[in-house]
């Protein structure tokens, strides 16, 4: 489902195939969730998640889908960026507009974000709307997400009397915290966080489920897409699971001084799929002075631009070019006006073929320049391939902390700015 | 206008002023025009604009506001994402939603990728609509631009007939190229780009103007903004022009082995002034295997996600951070629930003052850290204030790029793989 192409990466086999005994310890370790026992709740989930819980969200996605015209989603940080990532990339790329007359909800985000202007504006567009709110928070007191809710929750009162709680969806860590205790009290519907599955593991879990089954994917396929790849995954061989490979392969690149990745994609709707990878790998891994630094780029506008530092700037990143290979391309070009004369051999190509020279014109432009290329193939983007890459990411992530000698699941560098915040409450 | 804070920065008083020198011999060569004659166009263009064309592009704007639900602006690299970052800055954060009953045309972008979903979807999204179109490529012969336009001048032929050419407008060289030609050809009106600015430095000329003024933009406040600015820059004294303060600091820094500079900001509208910013730095820095890698970040979602690595990674990165002090903030919070009692004494106060806090909160914790930040204040986001900031940064990186030593008007490196490319055309 995802082939990791190497040939343009620079990286000898032998260097590869060195690091196997170590990978197949660290796969054992993970298997046998021994060391990080508290944190691989992720690692199965999309085969173990009950049929009841997906009967849930499918249920809480039906009302929410039959009395709403807005779903509103407070969350920050992995309790945001999952759902949103899956949406934009698998929903059109004009999302709202082509929603405009449909049936749909359309889905905005919360929390995300302390701006004024933010917060003004979604109450405008939300004037005359009927709403239906899930608020995203394991530990249930993220300061941005209650903020956010306060205000939400006023706006509801004042719109819906008391039943505002009948739209109302809390998801939450199963046992405990103040949003836990709000569901009890209040009788709010809610779903579970499971315990060992930290935030940026979370898309597959209710976290992200719901929002994306109102955005009207089906979610039974995403999780059918993440399975299949745990299948795919099963073995620790370097050569038979791409997600290890592409793990090792970046630890050989940082270690030969690479200090930044870029995930390159030729697809504008992938904007926010970029983002949640971003903060996947540089809060797993960016800890103890070590880490690639993640970043992204979007061509081909991005070769007008950052193409220039890329060629010819300092030598100190890599690219991972996660490309979409779709083979159902519609868009021809035809009667290329005859002042453009230098392109008249495009005529009759479709769109999609001409990306497909950009990227490979790219690809040998860069590579020939000395910058490691790793390329990601898809075929296209559809429900199961989203939730296959996104758990291929999981497990490369966490092989790749690993590697590199850090804990992939804690946040420690996180918690400061917290207690910063905290103590200006007083 | 712009506030430079460099309290947070550690950097020295006294390593700054050991520029001096050069700073002032430089300048005295910008406004010289010597050495970059060719390059500086822009330096002095919002103040010599004429009439004449201010009138131009506001009376083509009046036309498509009249007879358009759309506009399609075709361009790319420098010739998409500074109008993009202007109206998406200064309209609202839901720009699309908010328009949605409005007589403003709504604003696509296309050319800047050569995605085949995109261009389908956007198709899409046009039916039924009454669409003009802004085609902008200085050179006249930009690949994507070429072919997006041709795409879309297939559609407006089929819709309009031959009558299409009225609703086109053409922005491009104001001498030559193949859209120049088409323009004299079929009698579509155009407006001038002017020789000696170069892409990137381009958005504050008809590039950028005739789509912010149909955004409802008005554009003579955006350049009196930037007018007012070259006057504030006027000297070349450090302690006097900020924006050459900030290209000495960021200088001083990637000396020091600083690698990455992250600009963050804290409203979600600013995400494609940052792309602009990027690209900006990146092309004109990025080359002779030199240059501060420049990326962004989106604060507070990314205190839970890039802080970990911000805070705990490598130190090969500093902030700059892009802060808007809105004072005329109007969401109170009200009424927090006693499950969040953590939070009481948030109660009463404004989403903007909060959002100070956690500004305050993560500039202690980085600061302390080591991490330096250097601060931008801004009062807040309105026409003159993001013309001002425009000219702040392109003056900033022209003199960044020079005491870098590089020439920061070129862009070799994006020239290698646009020949890969027509080498596959043959």
């Amino acid at each position: 489902m995802i082939k990791l192409i190497t040939d343009y990466s620079g990286i000898d086999d032998l260097d590869v195939m060195v690091y196997q005994s170590r990978v197949s310890k660290i796969h054992n370790n993970l298997i046998g969730e021994d060391t990080y026992s508290e944190n691989l709740g992720w690692f199965d989930y999309p085969n173990t998640i009950s049929e009841k819980e997906i009967e849930k969200i499918e249920t809480y996605s039906e009302e929410i889908v039959k009395n709403s015209d807005v779903l509103i989603v407070i969350g920050t940080g992995g309790s945001y960026i999952g759902s949103r990532s899956v949406i934009e990339a698998l929903k059109y790329n004009f999302y709202y507009q082509i929603y405009e007359d449909s049936k749909i909800p359309k889905i905005y985000f919360l929390g995300y974000n302390l701006s004024d202007s933010y917060v003004e504006d979604l109450l405008k567009v939300l004037e005359n709307k009927e709403v239906s709110v899930n608020v995203i928070s394991k530990s249930g007191s993220t300061i941005e997400t209650v903020l956010a809710y306060t205000v939400i929750e006023e706006f509801m009162k004042k719109k819906y009397g008391d039943s505002y709680k009948d739209r109302v969806y809390i998801t939450t860590s199963m046992t405990s915290g103040p949003l836990r205790e709000l569901a009890i009290r209040e009788g709010i519907k809610s779903l579970d966080i499971p315990n060992k599955i930290g935030g940026r593991y979370s898309v597959l879990t209710p976290v992200g489920l719901l929002a994306m089954a109102v955005s009207g994917i089906n979610i039974r396929k995403v999780l059918k897409g993440a399975s299949e790849q745990i299948s795919l995954l099963e073995s620790a061989e370097l050569t038979e699971n791409p997600a290890y490979l592409y793990a090792v392969m970046r630890n050989i690149l940082y270690k030969n001084g690479k200090q930044i990745e870029l995930l390159v994609t030729y697809e504008p709707k992938l904007r926010f799929f970029s983002e949640w990878w971003q903060q996947l790998f540089a809060e797993s891994e960016g800890k103890d002075g070590k880490g690639l630094f993640p970043t992204y780029a979007f061509f081909s506008t991005d070769l007008h631009s950052l193409g220039q530092i890329i060629q010819d700037g300092k030598r100190n990143l890599f690219e991972t070019v996660l490309m979409i290979n779709e083979s159902d391309s519609k868009v021809r070009i035809e009667n290329i006006d005859e002042v453009f004369g230098r392109y008249s051999s495009l005529e009759g190509k479709n769109i999609g073929d001409i990306n497909k020279m950009v990227f490979e014109s790219t690809i040998a432009a860069h590579s020939e320049n000395g910058i490691p290329n790793i390329i990601l193939e898809v075929k296209r983007l559809d429900e199961e391939r989203i939730g296959a890459l996104i758990y291929f990411f999981l497990r490369a992530v966490s092989m790749s902390g690993i590697l590199l000698g850090v804990n992939p699941f804690n946040q420690p560098g996180v918690e400061i700015y917290k207690r910063k915040l905290r103590e200006r409450f007083k």
